[in-house]
């Protein structure tokens, strides 16, 4: 599968390819802590981040389908500003593929050109295994864990997150 | 010295007592990642959080003046929801006499109050001893270590960052 990642262009790329992505990832209550139930006016402005961020979809390049999403921001504001943050999801049925693998090495390198020098992520699921391996793979450490932060709507119950870091 | 502590009145209080130390503090460069030349508008937005957030002021009983100030809000929405996340700041002048204290430990009631179940600092400068050790002695542990996160003005370097943690 051929893949092209690209800025997203707000308001086509949203309705059509993120949204429906967005939706799904965040109904399973699995990952995020956006309410699984999210209307789609709260999850674009949580999503669709102005600039200086970049937001950005994964296209396949036969059919043009969105299968993912990604944004990169920084996480704090002047004196914290030189530490990105990014998230990313992915279509369900496209999950093992390697989309999260092409937008989180695109992120970095987006990053790494925006003159970001670390990349933190402030909220991974503790149980969210595949997502921890791959941000290890690409040099992140768990630098921090925050007990029962996530409400797990599958398990039932109270699960750590981490915090994850790397430099760039 | 007799302090009280009560919800924030939102224009009179901004104006009067929390925003000049607000900029005093964040002026400093050494405990926010706030630009040290914030203006008022982009600091009220930060600080003047609409409910259910709660902001305080610690008020001197015998003339009234605001000699600090706290915020206490969710740490992350819906799935996240059940940690806080709190802020505070003290006059320049104020410091060392419990200020500081006090806020916190309203805070820390406020927050069972309102059923949160564990707050959370997500930006400790490492280099904030003092603040650190009040944290500890009130039952925060760190939970993560953010390095050289911190573009410290006094200083002249990146310092690190601690993410701190109690249950309620």
């Amino acid at each position: 599968m051929k893949l092209i990642i690209r800025e997203a262009n707000t308001e086509t790329d949203w309705l059509t390819g993120i949204w429906p992505i967005f939706r799904e990832v965040v109904r399973a209550g699995d990952t995020y802590t956006f309410a699984p139930e999210i209307d789609e006016e709260t999850a674009r402005q949580q999503w669709m981040l102005p600039a200086p961020a970049g937001v950005f979809v994964a296209v396949k390049e036969d059919d043009g389908a969105i299968i993912g999403t990604s944004f990169v921001r920084a996480n704090q504001p002047a004196l914290g500003g030189h530490v990105a943050n990014a998230a990313f999801m992915v279509a369900g049925d496209e999950a093992g593929h390697g989309v999260g693998r092409a937008l989180a090495e695109h992120a970095l390198e987006w990053a790494r050109g925006a003159n970001f020098s670390a990349m933190q992520f402030n909220f991974v699921v503790s149980t969210n295994v595949r997502a921890i391996a791959l941000w290890k793979h690409l040099g992140f450490a768990i630098v921090g864990t925050i007990p029962e932060a996530f409400q797990h709507q599958g398990l039932g119950r109270k699960v750590d997150a981490f915090v994850m870091h790397r430099f760039l």
